[in-house]
């Protein structure tokens, strides 16, 4: 394990939330935080001028793509990941697990690791908990994550007691196959929807030794009180010192919540991916920007925000690109949004210094409910 | 007609290439100048600011387009198209008459204008010379253009006549429907490939009196020798006073070649289009990013350039975003071919100014046949 790389910091009085700072390489993420989806070396849409002038401290980046477009040895030529993209803060890894599961055309699981096809050309890979490590490293990640085996929604007890365990094999594995002991890795917890297995698993690679923590296998498709009640079996049993993330959540809402039930980290395709849909969002809930009632509405998105697009366009004009499928369309849409993402972790982190998060959560939500 | 817009500056010695400046109520531009195209209201790929830093003095906006989508009535009660797009330098709009020719699925011309399907919808719609200058007094053009009707290429002598002098008449009416002469009018001149047709053609508009004129009909598929040609024809029948415009031209090559004999202003969808398409230019000609040899590449697009993309990012990454169609990479490729059309304008205005354009001609040619 690492020198310790996370320092927690200010503990809300009322809730679980808190404030931390994560050390890695490439310099120090203030927690809680969004991280930005990066899927293939590009968060799509946007420059990395663009995401640091929106205070992004960290991006992810998904092994699974990068591995087979454009491949992590042709990365590791260029220098890694951070040079080849042009992005010098951390970057956090997945470990492919969840993309061989929900992208690849055929799949089959074996103890040695997952064969699968490539969603671009059909050829056949085997992804080993080794080259999950191994592909990381050679993209030169910050944080990688350990390979898991996802299952469905919802899975029968037994097959999904068989893949936890077969995630703690491939835990220890990683573990073992890493050769730079400079990069953080994270275990990912995963049980299904099922208490006892969230808890015994998180036990088992706790036992194990990461330098994080990661809830895998949630915002699937399961109700939101399975959502929650999956991160209580799991988050009490982690010690403070250590970082914890949800994978894939989500919501703005679901971040408050999660937040307050102290979780660090946060990724999810939403904030990027709605916006290339047209949906926006504000501080008084959502907007679909090509609805018609905006075709001649002069004020921006969200009279209240600051971001970029906001400062210098109507929602009629971004109506009309989004209408005419202008490529600027989407890049505007998606600054807002992630500003919006990135902006309510901002004054989430802010809330919980001065000890005012339970104010900033009833707020926030008596806001959502109010418009 | 309005008061002098147009100051001739230095005048080359061995050609008939000239500076000069062209005032609108957006500011001046500096002749010889590139407009980038922004059909849409947007220069695609890329934002406002972007084309400021690129040193743009003025676009160019399709009056077809933005009459069928948003609708002039639309941007005219959202105080215009500068207001509307964030670009608040100059603003050319074309006539439409060649979007109505190349896009509307249906199209007749009769006495009083030209009827047409919309591309977008099949909707029926009449263009004529009285709304093509409605439509763009809505959109706050700095600088219109009379409606001219559009020929095939080839086209026999008797169509070809016929046309010509219809858009004299429809010349003659669009200067008739102005409504605010701070807006400049410039006409468009025809006559397709006959040397006499465009002799009087010429003649015929130069007699009706615009603030500017534009050879039209022109790079729509005939031979080099012929576009030039047909250039040598009217050319030197405008005077000197007057800023003379040729309507979607071209190459990097057309354009040096134009500006010796004495052209001031061009557009052209070609820089845009290629970047969406992965074709790029360099000081030592066009390379294809999907090039399997770039993928290894870490050198810029163009060693010799200094735009954003190449001071930032390797032909590597650039042939993986192209690839992978990340949205990054029409933007990228979009700076980056934007930037050598507007710096090639740039070094044609300092050699003229310098009266050092012949060398530089000479020049510019022997690059693209030594490497």
């Amino acid at each position: 394990m690492n020198r310790r790389a996370f320092l927690a910091k200010r503990q809300c009085s009322n809730t679980r939330a808190r404030t931390g700072r994560l050390l890695t390489r490439h310099g120090e993420i203030k927690t809680p935080v969004f991280m930005p989806v990066g899927t293939q070396a590009s968060v799509k849409a946007i420059s990395p001028g663009e995401l640091l002038a929106l205070g992004a401290h960290i991006i992810l980046g998904n092994t699974y793509h990068l591995y087979l477009r454009p491949g992590h040895e042709l990365i590791r030529a260029l220098g890694g990941l951070h040079r080849f993209m042009n992005w010098h803060r951390p970057i956090l890894t997945d470990s492919g697990g969840f993309q061989v599961y929900s992208l690849a055309p055929f799949r089959k699981i074996y103890e040695e690791g997952a064969l699968f096809r490539s969603h671009i050309d059909g050829s056949l890979h085997k992804l080993t908990p080794e080259l999950a490590i191994e592909v990381q490293e050679a993209l030169g990640s910050d944080i990688m994550m350990a390979l898991d085996t996802c299952i469905p929604y919802p899975c029968p007890e037994k097959e999904t007691e068989a893949a936890t365990d077969l995630t703690t094999r491939w835990a220890q594995r990683c573990l073992e196959a890493r050769t730079k002991p400079g990069l953080l890795l994270f275990g990912i917890i995963q049980g299904g929807m099922f208490r006892h297995l969230r808890i015994r698993h998180t036990e088992q690679l706790l036992g194990l030794g990461f330098d994080g923590y990661a809830l895998g296998g949630l915002s699937v498709g399961e109700p939101k009180e399975i959502l929650f009640e999956m991160i209580e079996c799991s988050r009490p049993l982690i010690p403070d010192h250590l970082p914890c993330y949800v994978m894939g959540v989500g919501t703005p809402e679901d971040m408050v919540e999660c937040v307050s039930m102290g979780i660090d980290m946060f990724d999810c395709v939403m904030p990027t991916r709605n916006a290339r849909n047209g949906m926006l969002f504000t501080s008084f809930g959502r907007i679909v920007i090509k609805n018609a009632r905006f075709a001649l509405d002069e004020s921006p998105i969200d009279p209240e925000c600051t971001c970029y697009t906001c400062r210098n366009y109507s929602r009629a004009y971004l109506r009309h690109l989004f209408m005419a499928r202008e490529l600027l369309s989407y890049r505007l849409n998606t600054i807002h949004n992630l500003h919006y993402y990135l902006n309510l972790l901002s004054e989430i982190r802010s809330a919980i210094e001065r000890d005012d998060f339970s104010t900033f959560r009833k707020n926030f939500f008596s806001m959502r409910n109010v418009r």
